[in-house]
């Protein structure tokens, strides 16, 4: 070897050993950075497909912010000739939970949760205000899957035994009625997500 | 300059030029990709926020893979004791979303869609299955956000006369009952979503 080679040689040195760890790098950095498009599609139908009904609780209250993410998130659903006959009321108070959680068959895990969403309408704006407030439940429950939270919808409507329950506890006017009650909390993680695809629920054109 | 000096100066002439354009690249690769948690809770509160009732569609036909993503969405939905009394049919047909355009009064927009997904519930296997459907029918349009399609909810229940419009030209059995008909397409991009958050529509602990 004599020093006319040299500079070749150390070109090819640099590139050999440089540029592969480089693309590497740059390969890696790139394909866990998906285009924003990608991003978007992927996240929000991952939220969509690994909600679940959370009926396990840590103790710790839920953010006021986040439950404000998850009011926002329930009147950004669509209503029947833009009505929006829903009203929300967000319950802390541990008596009005436990008290609720005692009467209502399929809420007892109310008694742990730090908090709940009870999604009603009003009847007199809308005759099909419970589809409506249907749209925005599960729009909280979705918003709550995608900020770490967990909630289940427990039904009031159409039961009018439940109904009349949850209107003593939080005393709601004659015509406001309950949809669901939603208790909120981050989970525990005992709840996982289903695979409820089912091909035979598809049909093409007609039945 | 001697050729002794040229080896040091060719190392530092590609460093010069070539690392600071790698390291630029890199610094882009990778703010444009926060962490996981942070982009899954934007990007699904932002479909959420972002969805609006899209009633101006492409001509362009559907993807069958985007068609599959939104029922699967669909099928991710809370049900009622877990029944999942929903039925979808797909309608890619023009006569049929034709003919159902000239009649039902709310979904003139199906003349110009090139499918749509009509939710179906089982009225046999559940007495509220227009709950769970209506669940499963928010996930759909949410998911047609996501995947940048548009759609919008046009009622068929509790409407008996667009039931039985629907019914006769996707030719249902009499127990199975169609919730919505959702026209899909690409959006021209003429609908923009609302801000419908309204304070007054708060409640914390009683009415």
């Amino acid at each position: 070897m004599n020093l006319k080679d040299k500079p070749p040689m150390n070109k090819k040195v640099i590139f050999k050993t440089f540029l592969p760890a480089v693309l590497l790098l740059l390969f890696t950095a790139c394909s866990s950075s998906p285009s924003h498009t990608d991003e978007d599609k992927n996240n929000a139908l991952q939220v969509i497909m690994n909600r679940k009904s959370v009926r396990d609780y840590q103790s710790r209250p839920v953010k006021e912010t986040e439950i404000q993410t998850l009011l926002k998130a329930g009147m950004a659903a669509p209503s029947g000739r833009d009505i929006r006959p829903w009203e929300f009321v967000v319950v802390t108070d541990k008596k009005i939970l436990e008290g609720m959680a005692g009467e209502l068959p399929t809420a007892r895990m109310l008694a742990k949760a730090p908090a709940a969403i009870i999604v009603c309408g009003d009847s007199i704006q809308s005759f099909y205000w419970y589809l409506d407030c249907a749209a925005a439940t599960q729009n909280i429950l979705l918003a709550a899957e995608a900020l770490g939270l967990g909630g289940v919808w427990t039904a009031s409507y159409p039961y009018e035994d439940r109904m009349t329950i949850v209107s003593k506890y939080i005393g709601l006017p004659e015509h406001i009625l309950p949809l669901a009650v939603i208790p909120i909390g981050y989970p525990t993680g005992k709840q996982t997500p289903k695979d409820k695809f089912n091909e035979q629920k598809i049909h093409y054109n007609t039945w």
